[in-house]
This record gives structure tokens, C-alpha cells and sequence, in this order.
């Protein structure tokens, strides 16, 4: 883009004050923009983001129990993984390239990047992004593909994605997500909307924003080393993410009640 | 931005098939995605459009019955207006020009431009597709200031919302809204968060797309031509914002405990 358009987006960064109400999610919004001029973005991971901050805000911007019990499932689920990848996006990385190296480090999980818009410059882009931040080793092959996908999207990494187990992904594509588990995988998604079909069709969805489940998950998994095997399945055997996400539908529910209460 | 990306982006729009569930949807994202290259659009209005984006997925992508009473209270009060004021950013310009052009010829409107992130290509980008529309006249000046605020949102034109009785405005900033409210105008705010500061403080909020907004009261500036002058004062007279309001939130809580029971 245009110089003229990014420093108008800059701007506003020197002029947020401390207390501001939004500040978090304006600096949030910030770094975004410049994911977008570095070529880790594309314009539709903001609109994305967008949607994103909506549901953010109708749970309360924290991490409501639902979420919490999900990212607890999720740790489990890939401390017991034979072959688990984080998959990575354009947003993930502009958000939390350190986190996803960290946790990445606490459940020996493999890093690659997919890309819904896939072109090898973003890859490029994003793997530097993460190796900058301690990854020391990022798939970005694309030598094997998804069944039933067409188009750049179905392209993973034959020894990440393609023969994992557990799949950690995070605001995805309805159809990817779909045709992983219909890989026999086990997906693990974060998604703010607990309506998406990324979230109707995971096996545990964390609907919670990754700014957040990311260091929640990393502590998980540190305190979770202590924890006995057999203890752990238990976790992942009792839990039901359909019922998980409708806590979360009655919890924004109830919220929206009391709010137009409040009017 | 550089080519890449933005073909990355193109390559969406011939893939997208004629009975995708959201193919009216990724075709919006699109047209906002070609407004960023054409300087029209910032890349916050990406981030905003996608809060938008999910509110709409929660009102049921309808125009309900609260947006439609608000849609014909805003109608009466613009034709009663001394002097009415559409008020058009770069998210309103990317999807609804000719629209704009129109209702502000059917309830004899003025139109002018108004950015948060000010620059003088960007008015003229816009103000140049409002032309190219069949707008006659649009006001970019920005020779008077809104009281309270600071920077280049501050600008306005005298001709045109300073001196304004009554202002249409969509997907506005929080703090201009209320300093036009305060300033003693009347606001019509179409805002897909019935939440948000500006639908707060609006005088008459429209919780509604502007994709469907536009339309309707385009249809209900011609309707209400027809009628006497005392009945659309009483429309105005019987109208509360507030409850209003408090109906969208009730009706989004209920299609949510419902959603929350399907799964």
C-alpha cells in the first residue's frame, strides 16, 4: 500500500492514550496493519480479525471457564500426540510468533505454516517472522496435499501436516478444518465465533481470542508435566466440545441480556 | 500494496461458485479489498467491516423489525430536516455510492465526506467515486472543526455538518458521534453493533448492513412523500432509541439460545 495510507494508520499510534478504554485491542489493531505491510497479512486476515473482536467482545474480552477447560483438553490432547503441528497463519503470526515458538517447545510440536491465500512470499515471510522468534526449525513445504481441497489452500507439509495426528489451528477456513478431520485428525481450533464451522467441526474448540489462549496454554502445559498419563486422558475422554461451545453461546446469551438490561 | 498480494486477493473472486452459502458475503469483502487498493478505504475499515460482518451474522443478515421501524424514523427526520447531511467514509463509499446518491436526491440531502483517517487523496478518492455515482455536489472541505475533538477528524464543512440539523452516518467513531450529538444535531447512526458508543449515543440508531439500510429507506423516502407532514412528525414523536436498542439485544440473545439448543 501507499505511503500516504500507511502513515495515517500510524498515526493513531502515538495518540492512544494510556488509560484509553480500547487500548489493547487498538494496539492489537496496530500490529495487524503493519502485518499487512510486511507481506504476513493479506487484507482479508483484518476482516477476519474484525469478526474476531466482535465475539471477543461479547464474551467479555477474557477467558471465560469454557475456554479455559477447552485450552486444559487442548495441552492434553497434544502432550499425548504422536506427531502434533501447530499450523500457522498470517494472523497468528502477527499476534503471537513468540508464544506459538514456546508452545510449540513445551508439547514437542512441529511449526508450519498454512496459508489460506498461499503464496511462497507470504511463507517466506511468516517463517522468518517465527524463526526470528526462536523457532529453529518451520515447515513450509507444501509437498503433499488434503484431499477433497482445491486450489493453493490444500498444500501442507508432508511430514507436518499431512501425517499429524493432532492439528493445533487457529481462525481457519470451515473447509480446511472439515477435511482434516476428515482425515481422521484431531483438531484443535481457536475461534472467537463458537458458530464458524471451524468450531462446529473441531474436536476441541477454544473460543477464546490466541492473544490469550496462547500464554494460557503454554502455562497449561508446563503444569500438566506433572500430571500422570492416565490422568490426562481422562481430561480429553470427559470432555464434549459440543456441549463446551454451547456454554459459550448461553454465556454470550445471558450477556446480552443483562446488557440490554443495563439500557 | 504490492501485486502479489492483491492478485492472492482477485484470485478469490472467479472461484467463489454461484451457490456458496456466503457468496454474497465473500463478494462484499472483495469489493472492500479493491476500495483499500483504490485508496478508498484504510485498513482499519477492513477490521471494522469484519465486527460488522459478525453482528450481522447475529441479527440474521435481515433487515428485523427494529431496523426497519429505525430505517423509517431516520426517513422522517431527514425529510423534515432543514439541513440534512450525509456523511460518507471510505466503508460506506466501497459499498453502497450510488445509494448514497440517492436517497440524499430523494430526501434532498447534502453529501459530504468525512474520515477519520483524514488525508486529502483519500476525500478525493471518495468524493470522486460519489461523481462518478451521478453525485452533482460533494463537500470535502474541512474548513470548520467538530468542538471536543482534535486531529483530522475533527474536520468538517461548514457548509455542510457544521451547520447540519440532522446527519446521517454509518460505522462512525465513538467520540465524533457523540461530539456531532453534543454540538446539538440530530444523528442517524447505521450501526451493526447496537453496543457500540455511536449507537449509544445516536439519536436514532440503525442497526442494519448499509447494503440493505440504503435500499430501504430509499424505498421509504418515496413512501413517505405521500404523507402529511403531522403523521411523520408523530413516527419521529413515538420513536425510542433506547428501547429500541434493547429489542436488537433481545433479539440476538434469543436467536443465540436457540443456535446454543440446535447444537
Amino acid at each position: 500500500m501507499d505511503k500516504s495510507r500507511s502513515s495515517d494508520a500510524w498515526s493513531l499510534r502515538g495518540l492512544i492514550p494510556d488509560n484509553h478504554p480500547r487500548r489493547e485491542s487498538l494496539i492489537v489493531r496496530e500490529k495487524l496493519v503493519e502485518a499487512l505491510e510486511n507481506g504476513i497479512l493479506v487484507a482479508q486476515g483484518l476482516i477476519a480479525h474484525g469478526r474476531g473482536e466482535c465475539f471477543d467482545y461479547l464474551i467479555g474480552e477474557k477467558t471465560q471457564s469454557f475456554a479455559e477447560l477447552a485450552e486444559k483438553v487442548a495441552v492434553a490432547m497434544l502432550l499425548l500426540a504422536k506427531n502434533p503441528v501447530i499450523s500457522v497463519n498470517g494472523n497468528m503470526a502477527a499476534l503471537v510468533p513468540k508464544e506459538i515458538v514456546e508452545l510449540a517447545r513445551e508439547v514437542n510440536a512441529k511449526v508450519e505454516v498454512n496459508l489460506f491465500y498461499r503464496s511462497e512470499e507470504r511463507v517466506k515471510a511468516i517463517a522468518e517472522e517465527l524463526k526470528k522468534n526462536g523457532a529453529e526449525k518451520v515447515l513450509t513445504e507444501g509437498d503433499a496435499t488434503i484431499p477433497e481441497l482445491f486450489s493453493e489452500r490444500r498444500k501442507v507439509s508432508k511430514e507436518g501436516m499431512y501425517s499429524a495426528d493432532v492439528v493445533l489451528l487457529a481462525m481457519e477456513d470451515g473447509d480446511r478444518t472439515q477435511a482434516l478431520v476428515n482425515m481422521g485428525k484431531k483438531v484443535i481450533a481457536i475461534d472467537l465465533n463458537p458458530l464458524s464451522r471451524t468450531s462446529l467441526s473441531a474436536t476441541v474448540t477454544i473460543v477464546d481470542n490466541v492473544i490469550r489462549a496462547f500464554p494460557n496454554m503454554i502455562r497449561f502445559a508446563r503444569e500438566m508435566k506433572e500430571v500422570r498419563r492416565e490422568e490426562i486422558k481422562k481430561l480429553i475422554d470427559q470432555f464434549d466440545n459440543k456441549k463446551n461451545l454451547s456454554e459459550s453461546l448461553k454465556f454470550i446469551s445471558s450477556r446480552l441480556i443483562q446488557l440490554s438490561e443495563d439500557l
